[in-house]
Protein backbone atom coordinates (compact mmCIF):
# COMPACT_ATOMS: atom_id res chain seq x y z
CA UNK A 1 0.00 0.00 0.00
CA UNK A 2 3.26 2.41 -0.03
CA UNK A 3 2.58 3.22 -3.66
CA UNK A 4 -1.24 4.89 -2.38
CA UNK A 5 -0.32 6.05 0.72
CA UNK A 6 2.70 8.53 -1.47
CA UNK A 7 -0.11 9.51 -3.63
CA UNK A 8 -2.56 10.31 -1.26
CA UNK A 9 0.44 12.58 -0.06
CA UNK A 10 1.33 14.06 -3.12
CA UNK A 11 -2.65 14.87 -3.26
CA UNK A 12 -2.19 16.34 0.24
CA UNK A 13 0.26 18.93 -0.20
CA UNK A 14 -0.97 19.79 -3.97
CA UNK A 15 -4.12 20.69 -2.13
CA UNK A 16 -2.42 22.55 0.86
CA UNK A 17 -0.48 24.17 -1.92
CA UNK A 18 -3.82 25.65 -3.55
CA UNK A 19 -5.22 26.49 0.10
CA UNK A 20 -1.96 28.42 0.95
CA UNK A 21 -2.47 30.20 -2.97
CA UNK A 22 -5.54 31.04 -2.13
CA UNK A 23 -4.55 32.61 1.06
CA UNK A 24 -2.17 34.72 -0.93
CA UNK A 25 -4.55 35.94 -3.50
CA UNK A 26 -6.72 36.74 -0.63
CA UNK A 27 -4.82 38.77 1.10
CA UNK A 28 -3.24 40.69 -1.72
CA UNK A 29 -7.51 41.53 -2.13
CA UNK A 30 -7.56 42.85 1.08
CA UNK A 31 -4.35 44.68 0.81
CA UNK A 32 -5.60 46.52 -2.35
CA UNK A 33 -8.68 47.44 -0.66
CA UNK A 34 -7.16 48.67 2.20
CA UNK A 35 -5.19 50.82 0.12
CA UNK A 36 -7.11 52.62 -1.76
CA UNK A 37 -9.32 53.65 1.35
CA UNK A 38 -6.05 55.13 2.47
CA UNK A 39 -4.90 56.33 -0.57
CA UNK A 40 -8.60 57.36 -2.08
CA UNK A 41 -6.69 55.11 -4.68
CA UNK A 42 -10.12 54.13 -7.53
CA UNK A 43 -7.30 52.11 -9.03
CA UNK A 44 -6.39 50.39 -6.31
CA UNK A 45 -10.29 49.60 -5.61
CA UNK A 46 -10.90 48.18 -9.41
CA UNK A 47 -7.70 46.23 -9.47
CA UNK A 48 -9.04 44.58 -5.49
CA UNK A 49 -12.79 43.93 -7.04
CA UNK A 50 -11.18 42.66 -10.64
CA UNK A 51 -9.12 39.97 -8.29
CA UNK A 52 -12.47 38.33 -7.16
CA UNK A 53 -13.33 35.87 -9.60
CA UNK A 54 -9.78 33.98 -9.78
CA UNK A 55 -10.23 33.02 -5.98
CA UNK A 56 -13.91 31.51 -6.54
CA UNK A 57 -12.47 29.35 -9.20
CA UNK A 58 -9.32 28.47 -7.04
CA UNK A 59 -11.72 27.40 -4.36
CA UNK A 60 -14.17 25.95 -6.36
CA UNK A 61 -10.81 23.64 -7.52
CA UNK A 62 -10.21 23.03 -3.80
CA UNK A 63 -13.57 22.13 -3.03
CA UNK A 64 -13.43 19.14 -6.00
CA UNK A 65 -10.14 18.03 -5.45
CA UNK A 66 -11.10 17.56 -1.49
CA UNK A 67 -14.67 15.60 -2.26
CA UNK A 68 -12.38 13.33 -5.35
CA UNK A 69 -10.03 12.45 -2.49
CA UNK A 70 -12.45 11.74 0.18
CA UNK A 71 -14.47 9.32 -2.35
CA UNK A 72 -11.70 8.01 -4.21
CA UNK A 73 -8.82 7.39 -1.38
CA UNK A 74 -11.66 6.70 1.54
CA UNK A 75 -9.15 8.52 4.13
CA UNK A 76 -9.85 7.61 7.99
CA UNK A 77 -9.89 9.85 10.99
CA UNK A 78 -6.58 12.13 11.13
CA UNK A 79 -6.30 11.96 7.20
CA UNK A 80 -10.00 12.19 6.39
CA UNK A 81 -9.56 15.50 8.61
CA UNK A 82 -7.38 17.34 5.98
CA UNK A 83 -8.96 17.36 2.94
CA UNK A 84 -12.05 18.78 5.06
CA UNK A 85 -10.11 21.14 6.51
CA UNK A 86 -8.55 22.09 3.22
CA UNK A 87 -12.11 22.57 1.64
CA UNK A 88 -13.46 24.69 4.86
CA UNK A 89 -10.49 26.59 4.97
CA UNK A 90 -10.58 27.57 0.96
CA UNK A 91 -14.44 28.25 1.77
CA UNK A 92 -13.53 30.59 4.75
CA UNK A 93 -10.57 32.47 2.36
CA UNK A 94 -13.23 32.73 -0.54
CA UNK A 95 -15.46 35.05 1.83
CA UNK A 96 -12.52 36.98 3.26
CA UNK A 97 -11.96 37.75 -0.45
CA UNK A 98 -15.62 38.56 -1.14
CA UNK A 99 -15.80 40.93 1.75
CA UNK A 100 -12.50 42.50 0.49
CA UNK A 101 -14.55 43.10 -2.44
CA UNK A 102 -17.38 44.78 -0.78
CA UNK A 103 -14.31 46.82 1.10
CA UNK A 104 -13.43 48.11 -2.74
CA UNK A 105 -16.65 48.85 -3.45
CA UNK A 106 -17.54 51.04 -0.81
CA UNK A 107 -14.56 52.62 -0.73
CA UNK A 108 -15.68 53.77 -4.95
CA UNK A 109 -18.63 54.67 -3.39
CA UNK A 110 -17.63 57.18 -0.60
CA UNK A 111 -15.24 58.71 -3.31
CA UNK A 112 -11.39 59.39 -3.09
CA UNK A 113 -11.54 62.61 -0.64
CA UNK A 114 -14.33 61.34 1.64
CA UNK A 115 -12.24 58.03 2.15
CA UNK A 116 -9.07 60.02 2.99
CA UNK A 117 -10.75 62.24 5.26
CA UNK A 118 -12.24 59.53 7.86
CA UNK A 119 -10.50 56.90 7.05
CA UNK A 120 -7.37 56.39 9.04
CA UNK A 121 -8.81 54.53 12.28
CA UNK A 122 -10.69 51.91 9.46
CA UNK A 123 -7.10 51.49 8.24
CA UNK A 124 -5.33 50.33 11.10
CA UNK A 125 -8.07 48.31 12.02
CA UNK A 126 -7.66 46.66 8.60
CA UNK A 127 -4.09 46.18 8.98
CA UNK A 128 -4.52 44.24 12.26
CA UNK A 129 -6.98 41.96 10.27
CA UNK A 130 -4.54 41.79 7.56
CA UNK A 131 -1.71 40.90 10.07
CA UNK A 132 -4.05 38.20 11.44
CA UNK A 133 -5.01 36.47 8.23
CA UNK A 134 -1.06 36.65 7.50
CA UNK A 135 -0.52 34.72 10.53
CA UNK A 136 -3.03 32.02 10.42
CA UNK A 137 -2.02 31.39 7.06
CA UNK A 138 1.53 30.63 8.05
CA UNK A 139 -0.09 28.56 11.10
CA UNK A 140 -1.81 26.00 8.31
CA UNK A 141 1.70 25.94 6.16
CA UNK A 142 3.72 25.00 9.19
CA UNK A 143 0.91 22.99 10.59
CA UNK A 144 1.70 25.25 13.47
CA UNK A 145 -1.25 24.61 16.04
CA UNK A 146 0.36 26.95 18.93
CA UNK A 147 0.02 29.73 15.94
CA UNK A 148 -2.99 29.05 14.83
CA UNK A 149 -4.47 29.29 19.44
CA UNK A 150 -2.36 32.84 19.41
CA UNK A 151 -4.65 34.09 15.98
CA UNK A 152 -7.68 32.56 18.22
CA UNK A 153 -7.03 34.29 20.91
CA UNK A 154 -5.91 37.79 19.70
CA UNK A 155 -9.77 38.14 18.08
CA UNK A 156 -10.77 39.84 20.92
CA UNK A 157 -8.44 42.93 19.96
CA UNK A 158 -10.06 43.06 16.39
CA UNK A 159 -13.07 43.41 18.42
CA UNK A 160 -12.40 46.16 20.61
CA UNK A 161 -11.23 48.05 17.75
CA UNK A 162 -14.12 47.65 16.05
CA UNK A 163 -16.59 48.49 18.91
CA UNK A 164 -14.23 51.94 19.27
CA UNK A 165 -14.72 52.51 15.62
CA UNK A 166 -18.71 51.81 15.49
CA UNK A 167 -18.71 54.15 18.82
CA UNK A 168 -16.76 57.20 16.95
CA UNK A 169 -18.25 56.92 13.45
CA UNK A 170 -21.59 56.97 15.32
CA UNK A 171 -20.68 60.45 17.30
CA UNK A 172 -19.13 61.95 14.01
CA UNK A 173 -22.78 61.40 12.27
CA UNK A 174 -24.38 62.95 15.26
CA UNK A 175 -22.04 66.24 14.95
CA UNK A 176 -21.65 66.43 11.38
CA UNK A 177 -25.04 65.50 9.38
CA UNK A 178 -23.04 65.78 6.41
CA UNK A 179 -21.30 62.95 7.04
CA UNK A 180 -23.80 60.47 7.63
CA UNK A 181 -23.26 58.89 3.98
CA UNK A 182 -19.50 58.25 4.51
CA UNK A 183 -19.49 57.42 7.41
CA UNK A 184 -22.38 54.79 6.91
CA UNK A 185 -20.07 53.53 4.25
CA UNK A 186 -17.47 53.03 7.15
CA UNK A 187 -19.28 51.38 9.31
CA UNK A 188 -20.10 48.60 7.05
CA UNK A 189 -16.31 48.80 6.03
CA UNK A 190 -15.50 48.21 9.65
CA UNK A 191 -17.50 45.35 10.13
CA UNK A 192 -16.54 43.81 6.55
CA UNK A 193 -12.71 43.73 8.46
CA UNK A 194 -14.40 42.63 11.56
CA UNK A 195 -15.94 39.42 9.41
CA UNK A 196 -12.54 38.60 7.96
CA UNK A 197 -11.19 38.51 11.18
CA UNK A 198 -13.86 36.85 12.08
CA UNK A 199 -12.73 33.51 9.47
CA UNK A 200 -9.00 34.55 10.69
CA UNK A 201 -10.46 32.83 14.10
CA UNK A 202 -12.78 30.32 12.19
CA UNK A 203 -9.38 28.65 10.34
CA UNK A 204 -7.61 28.87 13.52
CA UNK A 205 -10.39 26.66 14.87
CA UNK A 206 -10.45 24.27 11.58
CA UNK A 207 -6.22 23.95 11.76
CA UNK A 208 -6.49 23.08 15.56
CA UNK A 209 -9.01 20.37 14.51
CA UNK A 210 -7.47 19.14 11.80
CA UNK A 211 -3.87 18.50 13.46
CA UNK A 212 -5.39 17.49 17.16
CA UNK A 213 -8.27 16.01 16.23
CA UNK A 214 -10.20 18.06 19.15
CA UNK A 215 -12.69 21.19 18.81
CA UNK A 216 -11.51 24.16 20.52
CA UNK A 217 -13.67 25.13 23.24
CA UNK A 218 -16.18 27.66 22.72
CA UNK A 219 -15.43 30.58 25.30
CA UNK A 220 -13.05 32.37 23.11
CA UNK A 221 -12.09 36.01 25.26
CA UNK A 222 -14.80 38.07 23.58
CA UNK A 223 -14.40 42.36 24.03
CA UNK A 224 -17.85 43.26 24.92
CA UNK A 225 -18.76 47.13 25.58
CA UNK B 1 -25.50 -4.28 -5.32
CA UNK B 2 -29.57 -3.69 -5.13
CA UNK B 3 -28.83 -4.06 -0.91
CA UNK B 4 -26.39 -1.11 -1.46
CA UNK B 5 -28.01 1.04 -3.40
CA UNK B 6 -31.35 1.19 -0.93
CA UNK B 7 -29.03 1.47 2.07
CA UNK B 8 -27.74 5.01 0.24
CA UNK B 9 -31.38 6.16 -1.07
CA UNK B 10 -32.05 5.46 2.86
CA UNK B 11 -28.92 7.50 3.93
CA UNK B 12 -29.83 10.33 1.44
CA UNK B 13 -33.78 10.68 2.88
CA UNK B 14 -32.05 10.85 6.36
CA UNK B 15 -29.88 13.86 5.02
CA UNK B 16 -32.53 15.30 2.91
CA UNK B 17 -35.07 15.12 6.60
CA UNK B 18 -32.08 16.97 8.37
CA UNK B 19 -31.38 19.75 6.17
CA UNK B 20 -35.21 20.05 6.03
CA UNK B 21 -35.64 20.26 9.78
CA UNK B 22 -32.91 22.70 10.12
CA UNK B 23 -34.32 25.02 7.65
CA UNK B 24 -37.54 24.93 9.80
CA UNK B 25 -35.39 25.56 12.83
CA UNK B 26 -33.90 28.53 10.82
CA UNK B 27 -37.15 30.23 9.26
CA UNK B 28 -38.49 30.09 13.40
CA UNK B 29 -35.29 32.04 14.26
CA UNK B 30 -36.01 34.21 11.83
CA UNK B 31 -39.77 34.32 12.78
CA UNK B 32 -38.85 35.40 16.55
CA UNK B 33 -36.12 37.87 15.73
CA UNK B 34 -38.91 39.84 13.20
CA UNK B 35 -41.47 39.38 15.64
CA UNK B 36 -39.38 41.03 17.76
CA UNK B 37 -38.42 43.73 16.01
CA UNK B 38 -41.90 44.68 15.40
CA UNK B 39 -44.05 43.96 18.73
CA UNK B 40 -40.86 45.05 20.32
CA UNK B 41 -40.84 41.83 22.02
CA UNK B 42 -37.24 40.81 24.14
CA UNK B 43 -38.41 37.76 25.02
CA UNK B 44 -39.10 37.04 21.54
CA UNK B 45 -35.38 37.91 20.60
CA UNK B 46 -34.06 36.11 23.48
CA UNK B 47 -35.72 32.66 22.06
CA UNK B 48 -34.23 33.51 18.94
CA UNK B 49 -31.03 33.90 20.40
CA UNK B 50 -31.68 30.58 22.34
CA UNK B 51 -32.56 28.57 19.23
CA UNK B 52 -28.84 29.24 17.74
CA UNK B 53 -27.01 26.31 19.17
CA UNK B 54 -29.80 23.60 18.54
CA UNK B 55 -28.82 24.63 14.41
CA UNK B 56 -24.72 24.62 14.96
CA UNK B 57 -25.25 20.96 16.46
CA UNK B 58 -27.71 19.92 13.39
CA UNK B 59 -25.72 21.47 10.60
CA UNK B 60 -22.41 19.58 11.93
CA UNK B 61 -24.28 16.27 12.34
CA UNK B 62 -25.50 17.03 8.63
CA UNK B 63 -21.66 17.28 7.67
CA UNK B 64 -20.28 14.43 9.21
CA UNK B 65 -22.82 12.30 7.59
CA UNK B 66 -22.57 13.96 4.21
CA UNK B 67 -18.91 13.05 4.55
CA UNK B 68 -19.08 9.84 5.95
CA UNK B 69 -21.37 8.72 3.16
CA UNK B 70 -18.73 10.08 0.26
CA UNK B 71 -16.16 8.24 2.20
CA UNK B 72 -18.23 5.50 2.56
CA UNK B 73 -20.51 4.89 -0.39
CA UNK B 74 -17.86 6.70 -2.83
CA UNK B 75 -21.16 7.84 -4.83
CA UNK B 76 -20.33 9.45 -8.72
CA UNK B 77 -21.99 11.88 -11.10
CA UNK B 78 -25.78 12.79 -9.66
CA UNK B 79 -25.71 10.26 -6.43
CA UNK B 80 -21.85 12.32 -5.31
CA UNK B 81 -23.79 15.72 -5.61
CA UNK B 82 -26.57 14.98 -3.10
CA UNK B 83 -24.42 14.71 0.04
CA UNK B 84 -22.15 17.83 -1.15
CA UNK B 85 -25.79 19.73 -2.02
CA UNK B 86 -26.74 18.86 1.66
CA UNK B 87 -23.65 20.00 3.53
CA UNK B 88 -23.53 23.21 1.72
CA UNK B 89 -27.27 24.04 2.29
CA UNK B 90 -26.97 22.72 5.21
CA UNK B 91 -23.94 25.59 5.92
CA UNK B 92 -26.08 28.21 4.56
CA UNK B 93 -28.91 27.36 6.72
CA UNK B 94 -26.59 27.70 9.61
CA UNK B 95 -25.31 31.00 8.71
CA UNK B 96 -29.29 31.98 8.49
CA UNK B 97 -29.75 31.22 11.55
CA UNK B 98 -26.33 33.60 12.85
CA UNK B 99 -27.60 35.99 11.15
CA UNK B 100 -31.05 35.81 12.67
CA UNK B 101 -29.45 35.57 15.79
CA UNK B 102 -27.72 39.06 15.15
CA UNK B 103 -31.71 40.77 14.20
CA UNK B 104 -33.00 39.96 17.68
CA UNK B 105 -29.17 41.13 19.42
CA UNK B 106 -29.57 44.30 17.91
CA UNK B 107 -33.46 44.77 18.79
CA UNK B 108 -32.51 43.79 21.84
CA UNK B 109 -29.91 46.55 21.59
CA UNK B 110 -32.57 49.74 19.97
CA UNK B 111 -35.16 48.61 22.61
CA UNK B 112 -38.86 47.90 22.53
CA UNK B 113 -39.75 51.42 21.98
CA UNK B 114 -37.32 52.37 19.88
CA UNK B 115 -37.64 49.21 17.26
CA UNK B 116 -41.56 49.78 17.19
CA UNK B 117 -41.28 52.80 16.07
CA UNK B 118 -38.81 52.77 13.33
CA UNK B 119 -39.00 49.04 12.41
CA UNK B 120 -41.84 49.02 10.28
CA UNK B 121 -40.15 48.77 6.84
CA UNK B 122 -37.50 46.58 8.17
CA UNK B 123 -40.28 44.22 9.11
CA UNK B 124 -41.72 44.34 5.56
CA UNK B 125 -38.54 43.44 4.38
CA UNK B 126 -37.59 40.62 6.46
CA UNK B 127 -41.25 38.88 5.81
CA UNK B 128 -40.49 38.90 2.51
CA UNK B 129 -36.75 37.15 2.73
CA UNK B 130 -38.60 34.78 4.99
CA UNK B 131 -41.14 33.70 2.20
CA UNK B 132 -38.26 33.58 0.00
CA UNK B 133 -36.61 31.45 2.85
CA UNK B 134 -39.68 29.11 2.85
CA UNK B 135 -40.05 28.89 -0.90
CA UNK B 136 -36.75 27.50 -1.44
CA UNK B 137 -36.82 25.08 1.55
CA UNK B 138 -40.27 23.66 -0.15
CA UNK B 139 -38.23 23.35 -3.77
CA UNK B 140 -35.39 21.89 -2.41
CA UNK B 141 -38.36 18.84 -0.37
CA UNK B 142 -39.72 18.69 -3.33
CA UNK B 143 -36.86 18.52 -5.69
CA UNK B 144 -38.24 21.47 -7.80
CA UNK B 145 -35.88 22.94 -10.30
CA UNK B 146 -38.29 25.39 -11.25
CA UNK B 147 -39.37 26.28 -8.20
CA UNK B 148 -36.05 26.85 -7.31
CA UNK B 149 -35.08 29.11 -10.32
CA UNK B 150 -38.32 31.56 -9.36
CA UNK B 151 -36.55 32.45 -5.85
CA UNK B 152 -33.04 33.12 -7.82
CA UNK B 153 -34.40 35.07 -10.04
CA UNK B 154 -36.74 37.18 -7.29
CA UNK B 155 -33.75 37.85 -5.37
CA UNK B 156 -33.58 41.22 -7.25
CA UNK B 157 -36.86 42.20 -5.32
CA UNK B 158 -35.56 42.00 -1.64
CA UNK B 159 -32.32 44.11 -3.21
CA UNK B 160 -34.64 46.75 -4.14
CA UNK B 161 -36.43 46.57 -0.66
CA UNK B 162 -32.68 46.76 0.68
CA UNK B 163 -31.49 49.33 -1.66
CA UNK B 164 -34.92 51.73 -0.71
CA UNK B 165 -34.21 51.21 3.10
CA UNK B 166 -30.54 52.40 3.08
CA UNK B 167 -31.67 55.19 1.24
CA UNK B 168 -34.59 56.07 3.94
CA UNK B 169 -32.84 55.18 6.85
CA UNK B 170 -30.19 57.65 5.99
CA UNK B 171 -32.34 60.24 5.67
CA UNK B 172 -34.09 59.75 8.42
CA UNK B 173 -30.39 60.09 10.55
CA UNK B 174 -29.80 63.38 8.46
CA UNK B 175 -33.15 64.85 9.71
CA UNK B 176 -33.02 63.52 13.43
CA UNK B 177 -29.64 62.90 15.03
CA UNK B 178 -30.93 60.96 18.12
CA UNK B 179 -32.03 58.72 15.79
CA UNK B 180 -28.61 57.61 14.65
CA UNK B 181 -27.97 54.44 17.04
CA UNK B 182 -31.47 53.19 16.36
CA UNK B 183 -31.25 53.67 12.61
CA UNK B 184 -27.35 52.31 11.71
CA UNK B 185 -28.54 49.01 13.66
CA UNK B 186 -31.81 49.26 11.66
CA UNK B 187 -29.47 49.44 8.72
CA UNK B 188 -27.85 46.40 10.10
CA UNK B 189 -30.51 44.35 10.66
CA UNK B 190 -31.93 45.26 7.11
CA UNK B 191 -28.35 44.05 5.93
CA UNK B 192 -28.70 41.00 7.44
CA UNK B 193 -32.00 40.35 6.05
CA UNK B 194 -30.33 40.70 2.48
CA UNK B 195 -27.70 38.34 3.30
CA UNK B 196 -30.39 35.48 4.70
CA UNK B 197 -32.09 36.22 1.47
CA UNK B 198 -28.60 36.08 -0.47
CA UNK B 199 -28.38 32.75 1.06
CA UNK B 200 -31.84 31.70 -0.24
CA UNK B 201 -30.41 32.47 -3.45
CA UNK B 202 -27.37 30.19 -2.90
CA UNK B 203 -29.27 27.18 -1.81
CA UNK B 204 -31.80 27.94 -5.24
CA UNK B 205 -28.25 27.30 -6.98
CA UNK B 206 -27.44 24.44 -5.25
CA UNK B 207 -30.24 22.71 -5.95
CA UNK B 208 -30.37 23.44 -9.39
CA UNK B 209 -26.70 21.71 -9.72
CA UNK B 210 -27.32 19.32 -7.67
CA UNK B 211 -30.63 18.01 -9.83
CA UNK B 212 -29.51 19.11 -12.80
CA UNK B 213 -25.65 18.77 -12.90
CA UNK B 214 -25.47 22.36 -14.04
CA UNK B 215 -24.44 25.62 -12.46
CA UNK B 216 -26.92 28.92 -12.92
CA UNK B 217 -25.17 31.43 -14.68
CA UNK B 218 -23.77 34.28 -13.09
CA UNK B 219 -25.50 37.11 -14.55
CA UNK B 220 -28.49 36.73 -12.10
CA UNK B 221 -30.79 39.99 -12.42
CA UNK B 222 -30.07 42.51 -9.90
CA UNK B 223 -31.22 46.00 -8.53
CA UNK B 224 -29.18 48.59 -8.44
CA UNK B 225 -30.14 52.11 -7.41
Amino acid sequence: MEHTVTAFENELTELTDGVIALGVLAQSQLDDALSSIFQGDAKLAQRAIKRDPALDTLAIDIERKSVRMIALRQPMADDLRRPIAAMKIAMNLERCGDLAKNVAKRTLKIGPAGAVSFAAPVERMGRLVAARLGAVLNAYGARNVTQAVDVWTQDAEIDEHYEQLFAGLLARMAEDPESITACTHLLFIAKNLERIGDHATNIAELIHYEITGVELVEDRPKFDA
